[in-house]
């Protein structure tokens, strides 16, 4: 036998959820468009490579990773960023630079369940390519808030960030490769400090200053003062170190300016191997996950073996940004009538087959009744489902060109011509 | 190095061609939704089960099937209709009946790639679960053709119907059981109407009248008149076959009152297994595939393991609507102004944000320039990218609540106050 609930972490939802689902979507979709992005819809089924090639094997613990009929190693997307990145490749390296993209859609990861925590989940997010600007990171940020204040909850949200440029610029300069950066960074998003400071040592050797910035940033980094910083940055030696500061105080100077509650973390590391730049997540006090995320992946283009591409880019969680909303006060009611037409006989369905078309568009609920009991049963019916009005079309009205209206609430009754139908109710 | 190109038999959208998805699952939507129809959700993801317990072992071969890492076998859902039914006997069987779902979603299915038919595409669909009514087919033939109308493509588009209980009933008073059933109609369906018959002709033996009667269905099933149906029917001393034929003539005469091309044909069967009663499929004339279809289903959620629930649904498919639309006519173009903002210098960012919200707020698409270049080239870069206007920030002008508006269509230029843009274009 079958079973009736959806596979293990992942949900059905119908009518009111699906609506509130339709909704973020739908306002996430205006928002961007305004802001000149436009949509990028590839598939979910993706090679696994085009996700392996940054995250490594490693990803595969909490993929959707299978063999097709023909051999091909394949993955459910867990993300879309990689999408996006290689439809740029496939077929977008000919337009203007900065190109604006946004998607919407499903993802999945292997994850063990819980709130907040889906092997199905919806993301929706954009991605700039081709700009370097911190300006560019500006206009997403804002992008952002623009979203969340649409959705009426811009005062209850919070933006973490940093700029991860600052680690990898520390790790570039002690000569540590790409792979050890990804995983002194991956123990940083762990909380596993002690470890990576560890790694980090064992580069770094007998200087004295750098160890101490870097004790600075894991330790303190979520309270600390940007002059203290900018001091111990400067003892370092390493100038281009000031330049990854200033992006992240212009940034916060930003986020001040627009009024959004936000706080720098510089020991703040994002789970996605690709980020070089500014970092950034939304929290929500109640919530103990994040709601959206994003950043700077210079790099990330290259890497798949285009031209030197700096991006930037965010996604936001849907089913995360649902726990995030006041859902009982986004309930969608609609209080406009709800009609039933009931054909009291086979021969006049084609009329009111007219009927319910003209009620259609004027943008009337309207459902043709197939049940055949008496009348009398289906006035009760139809008004405990909430329906607001019946219309019955009987044989001997209709050859003179009307029909009856019951109003299900207030239980009036009348008979009115065909074309008082064009303006309903009455 | 990674492919750029999707998954095979998988494809890419960007701007254009994903506003026509878009564009028609919106259609859809407000179509369905007019009818008094909620949306279901369901996962993409699905136990196979779902799927072989009607399609049989021989679905696996057109599947994407795999083992999940707690060695579960599950499928990406080659159609939507039985995720609907598990979701109906999961949470919604308490609802009063007849229930109207829609559902708009990806499906996957492991074809040999060609025109009209993908790996990953896209389904729109509504089921009315719980009616037996021949008027419930009613209903949802005219939702078809509703959708098709809001479209422009009512007058182009034909319906292809038959009533597979014609056949069925024959079946079962001929004591073929359900599997041998399923296999006659797959092959009738493939057009392999000599081994249909000989299987048939196995069963059947000596009755002469009975082996008439499938002949004519099945070798001039598309040319044949109603009435000589009707007296092979009654000739085979099967009383329940002119029920069936008496609902066909009812649909076929909705059809004609409702001015839709459409034509009966006897011989005509779906792919899917578990049709019980009339059927129909949508073509277009020049298209060499059906482009919706859809039926009764009477005994799938029995099958289930539920209560007796008799069920109606149709399915459209997005691509192939979108090959039956004129795409050229549909390119949604947008007349309305498109502003670059440009911040002088990083003093004036905050008011550029400012400018920038304003100007979407009015459902105006509008960026942040984030080149760092001179005026000069950045007019003739926006110009070129079908900007309209450029709003430019300087310190001096902010300094007096003013800023410059570059009409880049007219290369009009002038100094106008900050409350001047809440009325854009001037």
């Amino acid at each position: 036998m079958i079973t009736y609930e959806p596979v293990r972490g992942m949900e059905d939802y119908f009518d009111q959820r699906s609506k509130i689902i339709r909704f973020i979507e739908d306002v996430f979709r205006q928002t961007v468009e305004k802001a000149g992005y436009k949509e990028a819809i590839t598939p979910i089924v993706e090679d696994f490579e085009l996700f392996s090639v940054k995250g490594g094997e490693e990803l595969r613990k909490t993929m959707y990773v299978f063999k097709d009929k023909a051999n091909r190693e394949i993955a459910l997307r867990p993300e879309i960023t990689p999408s996006i990145v290689r439809l740029y490749l496939n077929s977008l390296q000919h337009y203007p630079k900065p190109i604006r993209i946004f998607y919407v859609g499903r993802v999945y990861r292997y994850d063990e369940p819980q709130q907040g925590r889906y092997r199905e989940f919806r993301q929706a997010g954009v991605e700039l390519l081709g700009s370097d600007s911190t300006i560019a990171d500006i206009e997403i940020l804002q992008l952002l808030e623009n979203f969340y204040e649409k959705l009426g909850i811009k005062d209850q949200i919070s933006f973490k960030i940093n700029n991860i440029g600052i680690f990898r610029k520390l790790f570039t300069w002690i000569s540590m490769d790409d792979q050890l950066q990804e995983h002194v960074l991956h123990l940083l998003d762990k909380g596993k400090t002690d470890e990576a400071k560890q790694l980090f040592d064992e580069k770094v050797s007998l200087n004295q200053n750098i160890r101490r910035f870097m004790d600075l940033l894991v330790d303190r980094g979520n309270n600390i003062k940007l002059e203290e910083v900018r001091s111990e940055a400067e003892k370092t030696g390493l100038p281009t170190l000031m330049e990854e500061i200033d992006k992240l105080e212009f940034i916060d100077k930003m986020l001040s300016s627009m009024r959004l509650n936000h706080i720098t973390d510089f020991s703040f590391v994002r789970g996605l191997a690709y980020y070089t730049g500014p970092i950034f997540e939304v929290v929500k006090k109640d919530l103990p996950f994040s709601i959206a995320g994003g950043g700077r992946y210079d790099t990330l283009v290259e890497i798949y073996g285009g031209n030197k591409t700096p991006a930037v880019g965010f996604a936001i969680g849907v089913e995360r940004t649902i726990f995030a909303l006041n859902t009982e006060k986004l309930v969608l009611t609609n209080n406009s009538p709800i009609v039933a037409v009931i054909a009291l006989e086979n021969s006049v369905i084609t009329e009111a087959l007219r009927i319910i078309s003209k009620l259609r568009n004027q943008d009337i609920i309207t459902i043709l009744n197939e049940k055949n009991i008496p009348l009398s049963k289906l006035v009760p019916f139809y008004a405990e489902q909430g329906f607001t009005h019946l219309v019955i079309v009987g044989k001997k009205e209709v050859e003179s060109g009307k029909v009856t209206i019951r109003n299900l609430a207030t239980r009036e009754q009348r008979l009115v011509n065909f074309n008082e139908l064009d303006k309903f109710p009455l």
